[in-house]
């Protein structure tokens, strides 16, 4: 069950960068009953943003040649799609964490957070 | 669905230490059916363990005093317990992954592995 939701200017997956610093700035839109939890997030903090990359193929096992398994590469693509993201707070308005640059598209369920 | 489960020493949740490297060596047992997604995971290479903290509270949003969100800490109570784990492999045997340390207890099931 996720916690929320990314809102980005990101729609596809094809205009995802592959380097987080890269991505736009980004607006992790957690879900209201879980407010109480991003007590003490704020503005310059570091945050690790867990998602679900859930356009991603989930019975990829290989990739590339020579044939590397995706647990040793970070293609989305693998059985369990979770993202790891480090992120930078900019703002924090009501249950909206809006943080400098992500890599994820635009509806992407959001996981967690915790700090970097 | 789990892609394996943490072997380890550490039985109860009360013996796991706050510090990564402080925990023992521990094996990632992988289903033998995503065994070739390990290809090219070698020992000495740094991995992050994405694991299901599956004795955590989760209806816990906020601890200590003053009350601090989940999402600002690294409590393992959170409404979604997953676990980031930094480890160093040292050996790989089939589908089996030994690390120097990790502090997630024996049975915890194992969700993903990345590159570092």
């Amino acid at each position: 069950m996720p916690i929320g939701v990314v809102r980005s200017s990101l729609g596809r997956r094809e205009d995802a960068p592959r380097r987080e610093a890269d991505g736009p700035p980004a607006v992790l839109e957690v879900d209201e009953r879980f407010a109480p939890a991003l007590e003490g997030v704020h503005a310059g903090m570091d945050l690790i943003a867990v998602t679900w990359l859930h356009r991603a193929v989930r019975d990829v096992l290989q990739v590339r040649e020579p044939p590397t398994g995706v647990f040793a590469t970070r293609s989305p693509d693998r059985p369990n799609p979770i993202g790891i993201h480090r992120v930078t707070v900019t703002a924090v308005d009501g249950a909206r964490v809006h943080v400098a640059a992500l890599e994820a598209i635009d509806g992407t369920p959001l996981l967690d957070l915790k700090p970097a």
